[in-house]
């Protein structure tokens, strides 16, 4: 299984294309789209669209896992990031693509297996995981390849558990 | 010039199409894209974003004017319009359209000519500025409408005072 795993933003938007297959894990590309600052929104989000398009085009993703956004810090920001999300689901949805989101605890507790992990410790085990000399950088795409590998996982256990059909879709 | 104004949603989205020459307005067309409850998110941005196409498609205006949110209230809500938001200005920018964005106190300053106006005097303007039988329903629709007419007339008042270049776009 194909999955696209995105770190939804308006600055910078993380993507992590990931194979899985039997709980082996191999990671095909990762990086960021980024949009240039002091540009209207409605550009940027055109930016972001597109580029979205042109990566599932690209890799043909079966599903994509999307973090769940919460408003608990800058909430400016968050209005921002949410309008990015917006055109991100769209271009995934036109797509035809499952899509599936995930908190960043969930994240955690998939990719550590503890829930209030500390960062490093989810980059490290996403190194691991996926037998890379180092962790993805930037954060923003190493986030997204965690998010890709939470959504295998989640997947995995699912199905071990004989409930595949009710993992939860948006 | 020809207005599309619109009051962003998730279930509701409100649109109203103003045309406005040396002071007078004329509503083309008010009304509401609604998108079903219980279904998923992103099937609920694509529908959105369809409808957006079509509505500039049909009626072609030059501008578009859109409340900018604030999330005051219900932050979860405030998630989901601000997802619709982003996929809505994602059609008006693919559009080739200018955008503007104004608070709902600068609509209220620009319809009533008061910024804490009650919603029914904004009704009432509405109805009495585009002269109307009855203010336009729903109210979103009406809202809509409210927002056309205060880009319209910041539009005026910033030609008389020769600085039409400085209105902002998003």
């Amino acid at each position: 299984m194909r999955i696209l795993g995105i770190d939804p933003g308006i600055a910078t938007v993380g993507f992590g294309v990931l194979d899985s297959v039997g709980g082996q894990h191999r990671l095909v590309q990762c990086g960021v789209i980024t949009t240039p600052a002091h540009t209207p929104l409605s550009a940027r989000l055109e930016q972001i669209y597109g580029d979205m398009r042109q990566l599932i085009e690209l890799f043909k993703p079966e599903a994509v896992s999307v973090e769940e956004l919460f408003f608990n810090t800058n909430i400016t920001t968050g209005i921002a990031v949410a309008q990015g999300r917006g055109v991100i689901l769209l271009a995934c949805q036109q797509a035809g693509l499952k899509i599936y989101e995930y908190t960043p605890l969930q994240v955690k507790q998939a990719v550590v297996g503890y829930g209030r992990a500390e960062k490093a410790q989810v980059m490290d085990m996403v190194k691991r995981i996926c037998a890379l000399p180092a962790p993805p950088k930037p954060d923003d795409a190493a986030d997204a390849v965690a998010l890709a590998l939470c959504h295998a996982r989640s997947v995995t256990s699912l199905l071990y558990r004989g409930e595949n059909e009710s993992c939860s879709t948006i």
